[in-house]
């Protein structure tokens, strides 16, 4: 490695402080289901939830919003939060192109969120996200498909993730992130999907890691929505700025909001595209222009701060 | 999720085949210690390994190339593969800055990599290789620093890894990365380190984290030398050529060397260093110039196929 020694260890510190008990619950406006304060949600909310009980927990801020076109029928993600252990989130991304086949492309991903939170503390699931997602894809009776990640946290602080396609999940630690998801695609904005349909991935695709969580650390979860929207490096910026985790989801999803909108911005999504070969024709880059925007799409943003009880 | 459906899955397969059994050890330049095949190697070598057994191991290549001005002393970077369980793999990257302090930057990394080796299947370790680094370390007496990422594969495919600084693992399937570490950093070009001096990082600062293994999987474990130096749709596009652990790992530490050469290329480095301001002067970029070129360093590269037995 090429570099300086690290002289000033104590110069690097975290700014991050968490000041603000957080316990208020918001009502979700869909699939309210009460017991141990388990959320499930899939049109706007701002929502805050506490777990209790000793070792690490996640105080967890949501916020959800669809895309422009989609606002009314309340967009095709889907989520739900949990307070079971040091707690459990999950988000749900329906797949738009079923709209093509007279699908509302909303059914299959909120019925997948909704069996997922009623099985959270079933015993066959013994806390593993990857048969979670198993049995409520296998509970799910909708026509479509969505892609899915669920992250159930132990008290003990180990974290273990499931996901499928390109929704996401970061861990910011000390101002940087020290843990990241990867999506699973077949090929550029095709991601793995759990599907109604045969030819559609299952549990057994899902990509399944832990990751040690400390007391202060952040884990930011979303949809596509927002990752191909913001970056990574405005995502610490953002979560190290509120104290709140609902404050901090909601100034995420507004910044990926206002990203999509901006034909001007260079987003994750464009930077993408490119890289992929997708651009605007010869003669516009001969002229010095070159693909940008944002992407338009359902942004669904939890983020989760990590405490002690 | 803006996607069109995904019809076609059947053809969407992976191409890569493993096709050769994988059973030469070459013998290692420097610290061999022969006990269950255990290599611990600081200069340039290309070696081979395979775990017996039930459940899936991995078959491992290696490739060092150490800095061009370094040659002679072999480099700063020190690895050691085990095939402990289902294989053991690590690397440790030392920290120039020391030969400024007419401290040789390789001893202590090399020094901390044969502690490591020796302590693979020590009672107190339990297979954690979080306590590996904190026992390595320990026992260390040299003085200098080093990142160090140490990644342990049980037979029923959990593999833990735990990561200080910027060395780093990807794992790969379907010809897609599924995982990849984050690298820690207190500013750019200094990461996180294991130091002799109190100032630097313990175990306690390692990120940590467990994947699902499966067989098919290739793991590829590196310096920053491979990651500053070679993209990860690179490092997919390699694996996915190659039959052969070494000859893949061979060929992935050439590319970055090839890269590192060339100040043409613009390499994940100069991109991370122009993401964070550091350019070309002003009047150099309204000539349309930009900072690029890869990065002179050392190169480790160890690649590990997962096969099942």
């Amino acid at each position: 490695m090429e570099s300086p020694l690290f002289k000033l260890c104590s110069s690097i510190s975290c700014t991050k402080t968490f000041l603000q008990p957080i316990s208020t619950v918001n009502s979700p406006k869909l699939h309210s289901i009460n017991k141990r304060k388990k959320l499930v949600c899939s049109a706007p909310s701002d929502s805050n939830s506490v777990c209790s009980g000793g070792g690490v927990f996640l105080s967890i801020g949501t916020h959800l919003i669809p895309h422009p076109n989609k606002v009314e029928k309340g967009g095709e993600d889907a989520f739900f939060i949990s307070s079971y252990k040091g707690g459990v989130i999950a988000v749900a991304d329906g797949v738009s192109g079923w709209a093509e086949r007279d699908v509302n492309p909303a059914l299959f991903s909120r019925e997948l969120m909704a069996h997922a939170s009623n099985l959270v503390e079933d015993e066959e699931v013994q806390y593993d996200p990857r048969t979670l997602i198993k049995k409520a894809h296998a509970a799910t009776s909708s026509t479509g498909s969505a892609t899915a990640i669920v992250a159930m946290l132990e008290r003990n602080g180990t974290m273990k993730i499931a996901n499928v396609g390109d929704c996401g999940l970061h861990v910011v630690r000390k101002g940087q992130i020290v843990f990241s998801t990867s999506p699973q695609e077949h090929y550029f904005d095709c991601p793995y999907q759990l599907s109604s349909e045969a030819v559609g991935q299952t549990y057994l695709d899902a990509t399944v890691t832990t990751v040690e969580i400390m007391e202060g650390d952040t884990v930011v979860m979303g949809s596509d929505g927002l990752f191909d929207n913001v970056f990574a490096r405005e995502i610490i910026s953002v979560v190290g700025s509120y104290n709140n985790s609902a404050d901090a989801a909601k100034a995420l999803a507004n910044l990926a909001y206002d990203h999509s909108q901006n034909s001007k911005f260079d987003s994750p999504y464009s930077q993408e595209a490119r890289a992929r070969d997708f651009d605007v024709p010869w003669w516009k880059k001969i002229m010095g222009m070159k693909l940008t925007g944002g992407k338009l799409d359902d942004i669904t943003v939890i983020v989760g701060q990590v405490k002690s009880s």
